[in-house]
């Protein structure tokens, strides 16, 4: 083999990684916290199957998500089955179909992979590393606050320093929207318009869409629309109808009980955000890390989605993407999440057994050791302890020698007898 | 939708699953035990990609695996993309082109899912979960009796009470077959009647081949060579050649080591088991818990695997498979694997503020707490939260009055003051 068949990018498809042991100790350590995290609020973890028929997971999702979902023939039912693309969706038909039996409110958390194709661009990301919680049965915005309040203890628990829950709501957007006599293709152009935060385009566009002056200025006020608690009264101001006037009313009533929470000061408003899937249906957020543009997290209310597998029920949640996480805060993530292994047992003489004994009584006490099982002399042993991130090389000699414990990272070193290190208070 | 369109077996796909939180919480136990016993054993996480180009994924696969690989066209390279039906070849791959430069030997886990194609037959998974283990670096039979010694320690660690690892050698097998003059048919014929240790379809296929009687022999001894240690005796007595030989030199320095380790009374041998993979070299192995036909972890010697990545290397390892874990060990795991929240907190006052409070409190002590944020009495609260498994129930009452807690397994009540809830030494 030439070396460039060899080289990792001519191995791999575009847009999935291998993760060696730096980090895949960071993922792991991402989803031990938040799965930790999830179960001390009281959420049961959920795993869906891998794949699904392709016409009853397209029941969940919108036209975004269907065009990136892989899929293909299945040779044993003939019929199309795909994987998903999105994980809320595969919830929502489980809570629906298997249940539908259980008492209100249901807190369920997920940890897996989706995939989506995405377009033909470097370093975007189709294996993407979810870990998230759904709180199903409540349409109240305590259940949305509880999700934001979660997101930034989450954040807190994981060591992201500065950080913000941008949150939006997709009602107010759409009740500004409705009074239009917009075509599909204008709306489509408008909505795009106001998620880039382009005002000379959205000007341009309404001056030539048949509105009222007053319409004009409801849309045209979007894009200004982010902030703090202000924001709420700025867009009172500025909206006349019903349904944008009830979002601002929920997300009033999400600030005061954030703010019973204590984590308001993480929260900014931006009414002109309108990433949210197809499927949500209120309040919908996304979280940020100071220094880096991509959402660690994102979520909100999605009011129809069970009922699209026949059981109505109201339901909200949030999701983190892994990956954008431990790029995120890689640093951060060095000291809890390095891989290092306690102690390597170096042994020159025959006599496996005392090896092993110690090897077991270490494990017993929660420490990782692992033996030198390859013959090679100690100062081998020591340059590859230092090289794999070993903290101790363990020395153990011909018979009638004492143990000797080596710090590697100050190369200290202790006589210790056999005794010592089988003691059931033995520590490092 | 009618009742018959949301019954679970027609949302799914044949051989997969999707797993509630009694079930799941069940999986992460198991996936948590085995990680971490890994850990302690000195092995280091890593994740491969869950697409891969068909080729380069196929290097590594045997024919058997080959045909149930999920594969299809990739829209973005206009490659042939699949799943991996096995991870090892992937960390084969990983090592081969990524870790090559790094000091001997590695070792490293994964847990993760892999899918296969099944025949059309009821009740086999195509998504299978794997928790594994490579040992890469070292051709020595301390490096395969570690794998074994780490199963038994593994299964010990699960609650597994009564269980067999039993013990195979490919290179045994492949010194008898190499003698025979068969054509690849008969070859086939007889590997598969001495896997079913079906002696009588054994002599007649024998019968039939152009073979000595001494070489008929050895073949048709091959479904009885197995038991405990007299078997390598027994062999011994049976082959004459070289290569067979050697296989059981190998097995008697394994089982040495194994007696150091104090597992030999788990380990039986069986000198006909051919059920290793197709990039198996030596020692194989497959553990069996009592009463339970499916191995649930299986391994073995696989030398020439990373040189098909271009990186020759000896290696050994062995996977857990997880949901035949879950079946064999299903009421053992029901006490440390039930998914359980300590308290729900009731709180019929306005003030929501010391519910969250004392929630937030119970949570930083490390104790699981949900807040019944839907309005109703006391006694749907206590229902509910007795249907759903939680522990306790916190009464909040108005302001003034003290809380209460109920302890749901007998009903017993005690009276706390908010202070104590807070106190930084409160336990339950």
């Amino acid at each position: 083999m030439t070396t460039t068949d060899s080289a990792p990018e001519v191995m791999l498809p575009k847009g999935v990684k291998d993760f060696l042991p730096l980090k895949a100790a960071k993922i792991d350590f991402l989803r031990q916290t938040l799965s930790a995290l999830f179960a001390r609020w009281g959420f049961r973890p959920i795993i869906p199957a891998s794949l699904e028929f392709l016409d009853v997971l397209e029941r969940g999702l919108g036209a975004g998500l269907r065009e990136k979902t892989f899929r293909f023939d299945d040779r044993q039912s003939g019929r199309l089955v795909a994987f998903s693309p999105d994980i809320t969706p595969q919830i929502a038909r489980i809570v629906a179909t298997r249940m539908r039996e259980m008492p209100l409110p249901l807190r369920l958390c997920y940890s897996g992979q989706v995939l989506r194709h995405t377009e033909q661009q470097a370093g975007k990301d189709r294996e993407i590393f979810q870990a998230g919680v759904e709180l199903i049965g409540l349409a109240s915005p305590e259940a949305d606050a509880e999700m934001i309040a979660m997101a930034v203890e989450s954040l807190q628990a994981l060591g992201a320093a500065e950080f913000t829950i941008d949150v939006g709501q997709v009602e107010f957007f759409r009740g500004v929207m409705a009074d239009l006599t917009l075509s599909p293709e204008q709306a489509r152009e408008v909505q795009a318009a106001i998620a880039r935060k382009d005002s000379s385009t959205l000007q341009h566009l309404l001056e030539h869409a048949p509105l009222s002056a007053r319409a004009g200025e409801e849309v045209l006020a979007l894009p200004r629309l982010f902030g703090g608690r202000e924001v709420l009264d700025r867009a009172a101001k500025v909206v006349s109808n019903d349904r944008s006037r009830r979002a601002l009313d929920n997300l009033a009533r999400i600030l005061e009980i954030l703010a019973v929470y204590g984590v308001e000061e993480h929260v900014t408003l931006d009414l002109g955000e309108l990433r949210g899937l197809d499927y949500h249906t209120g309040v919908t957020f996304q979280g940020y890390l100071t220094g880096f543009g991509r959402a660690v997290c994102s979520g909100g209310r999605y009011d129809n989605l069970t009922a699209r597998y026949g059981y109505p029920a109201p339901a909200t949640g949030f999701t983190f993407n892994l990956l954008n996480l431990l790029f995120a805060l890689d640093r951060e993530l060095d000291g809890p999440a390095r891989p290092t292994t306690d102690v390597l047992i170096f042994q020159s003489g025959a006599d496996k057994e005392q090896a092993q004994r110690i090897a077991h009584a270490l494990r017993a006490r929660g420490y990782s050791a692992a033996r030198d099982i390859i013959p090679r002399d100690l100062e081998a042993s020591l340059a590859y302890a230092a090289q794999m991130n070993y903290s101790n090389v363990l020395v153990l000699g011909e018979a009638g020698t004492d143990p000797e414990l080596i710090r590697l990272a100050d190369g200290s070193r202790q006589r210790l007898t056999p005794a010592r290190l089988l003691a059931e208070d033995f520590s490092l």
